[in-house]
This record gives C-alpha cells, structure tokens and sequence, in this order.
C-alpha cells in the first residue's frame, strides 16, 4: 500500500467519521432498542406494551433530544407522557415528549424547573407503570435538584470550594449526591415500585454508572460518614455554605436519610443498558481501518492524563511502527479514545484534541509518512468550532514556511490558531452526540 | 494461566533482569564483536590484527570500563595503548587499557585530563592504526574538552544560560558541538586518516548517532549559523561568556572553523557499531515474557514525557485488557522504554521509574490482577539506590493498612519512601550498564 500523506489523511477523517457515525443517537437507541408488534425489547429485557398502564419517557443530556426521537419513534402509540432536558439550542421537534432547555455546564433555573417537572411526572409511578430515562453526556448539570433548604447557590459553591482544596471527582460526587433529591440512586426510590430502564450513551471513561449523570438509578457506594471525613480532610466545615453542612450532619444522625445502597428493593426493578461508549465508536473505527487495509490495534478507550504528554507517547509508538514494526507493522492504524485534560497556562484558543495534534506534531516531525487525527466525537473541542486537529510528519515544516512556531502555539495553549492558519483543523459541525475523544493515528 | 498476584509480580521482575542481562556490556560487546585467530569483527567490518601497527582504544562512559574489559579479552595481544573515561567508582581491573576516573554528570578537571590524553593518543594515528572508541550513557560528560580560549566553566555557564532561556536539547547541542574539539564529528577529523569503530551503548531515545555522547564520529548537521540564530532568537549575546561569543563570531567568519560535514573524507573511515539498546533489552524482556506464555507486545521503546501521565496511558491499556482485551487479550504483557522527565515540585525523594509506578498504583486501583513494573535498566533511579518501583492493584489498599496516601507521596515526588514503606521498590544494585528505562506491565 503506497499511500500519499493526503491520501492518509483523508483515510484518518474517515475512520473518525465512522467511529462517530456508530454511536449517533438516534441510531444508537434503534441497534439496543426494538418494537415487534407489541413487544417492546430494550437489550435483554422485554416488555408487553399493552400491559403497560403509563409509560413516562424522562432524561437529560447534549444527545437526548434525538434519543427520545428514537424513543418515539418506536413506541410513540404508547408513551403517556414524557420530559428531557437539554442543553439550550439542542431541541429536536417531538411529538409527546416535553423538552426543557436548561443550562449547560452550569445548572440554571430552568434545569431545576425541569428536573422539578420530571420528579413530579414519576414520582406515583406504580408497578404497572414503565419509565424509561435517556441519559446523555451533560446528564449531571443538566439534572439539578438539591435537598430542600439547599439552593442551586449553595450547591455550586460547595462544588466550587471541594475544586479549590483539590478534593478528588470521587470525593466530590460523594458530597454532589449526598445533597441531591435525583443522584446517587434517589431516582430509582423515587419510580420504584415502577420498573425504570436506564438507556445510556456514555461520556465517562471506563462508563462508571456510578458516574455516569452522578448515578440516579444505581446503588451510591459513598456514604454521609464519607462526606464527613471529606469536610474534615479539607477542614471546609466553616466554610461550606451553612445548608450543606447542616444537611451533612442531619444525614450523619438519621439514617433514613442516606443514599440508598446495593441491597435496596428499589434496584430490583432497574436496569442499565448502555446504547453507545466510546469503546463502541472505537470499534466501528477499527472496523473501517481494517476494511481500507491497515493493520489496526485499540490502544484503550479509557485514555486520561495531561494532553500534551499523552500525546507524545503515541507519536513515540507511531515512531516505533517505521522504526522497528512494532506493535504492529505498517500500513498501520492505531486507535484510542478517552478523555485528557489540559492545564491551561497560555492565553490562547484550543481544545484537547488540538492540542494534542499540535504536541504529536513536534515529535513526529522528521519521520517518515505519520498522520495523526484527534477530534471530540461532539465535534466541538473546547471552545472552537473545530472538532480536533489533524498533524502529520509534514506539520512543522508547513509551519515554518508560515513562520509559525510550534512550541510558541503550544505553551500558549493557541493550537486552534496554529491548526487554521495551515488549514489543518478537523471540522465536522454538531454531531449531536458525545462520547469523549477518538485518535486515529496512521503510518504507512 | 491463574497466577496469583505474588507470582506475577515475580514474573515482572524477572523479565526485567532479562532485559537487563541482554545489554550487561561485557556480553553486547561479545554479541557484536568476535575475534577468530588473526581476525577481528566488528559487526559487518573485518580487521587482519597483525596488519594493523598500532591498535589504539579510547572511551567514554558508565559502562565502558567492562566494555573495555570484553575488548581486553578480545584483542589484548594487539592492543598498543588506550585510555577510557569512566565515572568515579565505575572502574574494572584492566591490563593494557587506562582508566581515567571523572566526573558526571558535571564534568570536571580529570574528565578534561582523560580527555587530553586521549586527544595526545589518537592524533597522530595513521592509516595503518586502527582506532576502537567505546561509548555509553554519560560518555558526553566524560568527554570534556572545550576549544582552546574557553573554560570549562565558560562551557558550564553557556549551557545553564540556554537551559535557563528554555532551549531545546536541539539548540544546546549546536552550541555544545560548536565549542567542542571532541564533539560533532571533530574526533573522526582528529583520527582521520586512521579507521575508527564506534561501538556504542545507546542510553538516547531512538538512538540519534549526533546526540549520543554529542557524536565525535559523525558529521555535524548543525552549524555556527544556527548557533548564531540560537544567540539572536534567546537574546543572550550579552550574557554569554565572552570566550564563547567571541568563538562563535570567529567561526561564522572562518569556514575552516566549521564542525565536520558529511561529504568530509575523515568519515569514509567511520563506522559506527551498536551494541545494546534500549530495543535490545525490551526484546529479550519479551522473549522471557513469551517463554512465560503471555501474551505480549512492544509499546515503544521511544517513550518521553512527563512520567506521572505516562504511566496513566500505560495503566489505560492495562485496564482496556481487563476490560475488552485489547490491544492484546489478557495474560498479556506490555513493554515499554525510552526515558520519562519529571517535574518536580515536591521535596520528597524519588525517581522517574518509581514515580511512574505510583502513579500508575492510583489508576489501577480496584481492577483485577494487574502488576506494574518500572526500572532504569542501570539500577539507579535518580538519587536512590533503587533501580524502580513495582506496583500492583492491591498497592492502594496495601497503603491504606499502612495510612499511607499515594496522593500526598505522589505530589511532592516522594515515591520511594512510599515504596520502601509497602516493601515494593526494585532493588538490583548497579548493572553497569545503561539503555534507560523498561517498564512491564502484566495483566492476568
């Protein structure tokens, strides 16, 4: 396979596409979810649709609108009633299911008022009743309910103070649920003795359902005991606003107010199916690379880690292909997903997946034929208009004759600015899905 | 396979050791080198000893002390004189060749005496000599010798500037080689019209003959331009010794002052001979793994970056095994070398091997059987006397028991007292060698 770099990077756009292609929402649904006749089957559970008394269609996320398109698609003659908040700008045209537009990533009122909305809709649901709830990133901000006493206030200012002690994300989901009347499985409570199906295209790395919207319908593993400890570690007892902490030490006193745990009836009567993952746009990535010839490997879905080192270590696999044919020998295509982070210090316009294309792009300059593509499958990375970057071996010199400096456009966090100027910026518009990040790196 | 964590971890550390043992200089000088009575190979080259008048051998390096031992056995009938530097302690009893003892990674007076004497040695050799230079890890602070007019310590000053200034080891270079009598292909010009073999351990990622030991045998592909440009773009005309400055402006008006270029007839008569590698080791690392029955792959052997990040790429793919089995299905183990950097910001005491391993412990906590495994294949990581850090799933909960927290160890670099506490750092004492760092990671 003798392969021009153009003709590489076209083949890198492609197997994105596809890999974000296969976790589409409307589609996603319709690959685990089907109508025959009068059976509704959703993964491995199947339901009788004239049995049921109502059914409620309820959710939030960037990509739950189209979701509940699919939903209606399929069962429209069936739903009672439903509501889904999304993100503002985000509304597909619906036939029974209410959408809320709501405050992303930041909570607002309307999200509180439609959260309100939905827990009202479900909360007599009985045992004839089904609820399915459609879950997309963006599902947590997007449900905002905090425990009577707490305000949306006081609740992002907690937040914002366990982020300025360095308190880890699990330490802060334990404290997030803990004064939530939705999260860490109070949904599941709150629909029970109803059935609730959880249909989820997942946005987390490793897909934590746990994590995933901070857990509505599955088992809280923290406890209040935990989120005392937690207050005590970063000695933030007199700095939290006083409703939190006096939620906290109601919840260290009355059991009854704890989270509901494994052994709950309540989860007797849920269940989780995960429509799309990031593992999934992987997979049908691979898939294409391997129809075009390559040879291909996953690296992992579930890559984390500062942006710009992160993408040194595949440029150094990349480099290993020509060096020595290892992992895999050339024609190759090497694909990972997850999510990294960038520890900002410039001033500059850009997004993780541009940066990393801009990091890679130092260390593969001088190779022979590498492209590198990384794109946020939402297609919007950071906050540009482009979905991520593309570098090859070709990069650096292309800049130069431009006068562009790399390392300039890097500590600046600027890869949005260096990526247009060589025309080298991947732009796919909306995508109406999210399922973190896809690379794809060639070497031919 | 069921292997219990205890046995995996036995496993890592002796695929290591294999590693290890594959590069021990005294046996790669063997691998590539042989004598059959009269004859002498040097890989591809052929020598007929009792036509050669005088056989001289010089070096420089950690590991060049056994090198030269290993070349003693070989040859020491032949061998007219030689002189080798070596690191304080690092010396071997050896009969024909002298030892110099000098300092590193600061060079110092006796590395500038060695390298006098081994100036004094080789410049008058002729085209019936035969000139053998060893070189490892450390070989270009043992090789000091600035040109004539500039001190040592202008030297030192000049590179604490450019790294102050933030130069790339690409710009450092230039300079360095531009204010060297040794560097930059100016031995191969001081031996010429002698042959010279270069028989080297490679201790630098992708084994780049310009940067290992600053290339003394080959051409120069930087010039007194570029380190003009250097000067102009750093702004530090100024603050440069003037010994330095003054060299510099000499040199771009002298072209006879230039370092030696490809087309110089002084490298008709080079050649360079690789012994041992960092690809070297992770082969023989694999081997063992594959006689174990894993599963196994090469990640890279070019891996840079920030260690802490690094490792949570690696502990990705470790997780994606579990998980999907990929990129390889589990028992598999997973090699990788190349050299990592820290940023400190910690006071603790620590390595980029060790801290690798704690970092990587963070990640792959709660998952089945994984074990981590890194170490600097020279037995030293940074200022300890370990030569890395073994890691496991259980490391977070084994730290736990101790109230050991690897986040507090983690941030202030403090990985080996973490370590020494749960009894996990890898001791081997020193190998004498240097191919940097392996890292094996098995998932069962």
């Amino acid at each position: 396979m003798e392969k021009s770099i153009a003709e590489m990077r076209k083949d890198a756009v492609k197997i994105f596409n596809k890999g974000v292609y296969a976790v589409e929402p409307r589609r996603a649904v319709k690959k685990f979810c089907r109508r025959d006749r009068d059976y509704f089957y959703a993964g491995s559970r199947k339901f009788h649709l004239p049995s049921i008394k109502n059914l409620y269609v309820i959710g939030a996320g960037k990509g739950a609108a189209p979701m509940g398109a699919a939903i209606e698609e399929l069962l429209s003659d069936f739903i009672t009633e439903g509501i889904i908040n999304v993100k503002y700008g985000h509304k597909t045209r619906l036939d029974k299911i209410k959408l809320v537009e709501a405050g992303h990533p930041l909570p607002d009122k309307n999200g509180e008022k439609g959260t309100k909305a939905i827990f009202e809709l479900v909360k007599d649901a009985g045992d004839k009743d089904l609820v399915l709830f459609l879950v997309s990133g963006g599902g947590s901000a997007l449900l905002p309910m905090p425990v009577n006493g707490i305000t949306l206030k006081d609740k992002q200012d907690t937040i914002a103070l366990l982020l300025k002690c360095g308190a880890s994300i699990d330490e802060i989901n334990a404290i997030r649920k803990h004064i939530s009347n939705i999260k860490g499985g109070r949904l599941a409570k709150i629909v029970h003795p109803a059935p609730i199906v959880s249909i989820i295209l997942s946005d987390v790395v490793g897909d934590d359902l746990e994590v995933i919207a901070s857990g509505p319908t599955v088992p809280d593993s923290s406890t209040f005991f935990l989120c005392a400890d937690i207050m005590a570690k970063y000695n933030i007892k007199d700095k939290l606003p006083p409703s939190v902490f006096q939620h906290i030490k109601n919840g260290l006193a009355n059991k009854n107010m704890e989270t509901p745990k494994a052994d709950d009836p309540a989860f007797s009567q849920t269940s989780t199916l995960i429509i799309g993952n990031n593992m999934e746009a992987i997979t049908a990535a691979k898939k294409e690379a391997d129809d075009m010839g390559y040879n291909s490997i996953i690296l992992s879905s579930m890559i984390e880690g500062e942006t710009k080192d992160v993408a040194r270590v595949h440029a150094a696999i990349a480099k290993e292909i020509h060096k020595t044919g290892n992992p895999l020998p050339p024609p190759a295509c090497v694909l990972s997903g997850g999510e990294t982070t960038v520890t900002i210090k410039g001033s500059g316009k850009g997004g993780r997946n541009q940066e990393f294309s801009l990091a890679a792009a130092l260390d593969i300059s001088g190779n022979d034929k590498i492209v590198l593509l990384s794109g946020g499958t939402d297609g919007n990375d950071g906050p540009t208009d482009a979905a991520g970057g593309i570098a090859d071996n070709t990069t650096l010199i292309r800049a130069r004759n431009l006068s562009l400096n790399p390392h300039d456009y890097l500590s600046n966090n600027d890869s949005y600015n260096f990526f247009q100027k060589l025309d080298d910026l991947l732009i796919t518009g909306p995508t109406n899905t999210n399922v973190m990040d896809l690379r794809v790196m060639i070497v031919a």
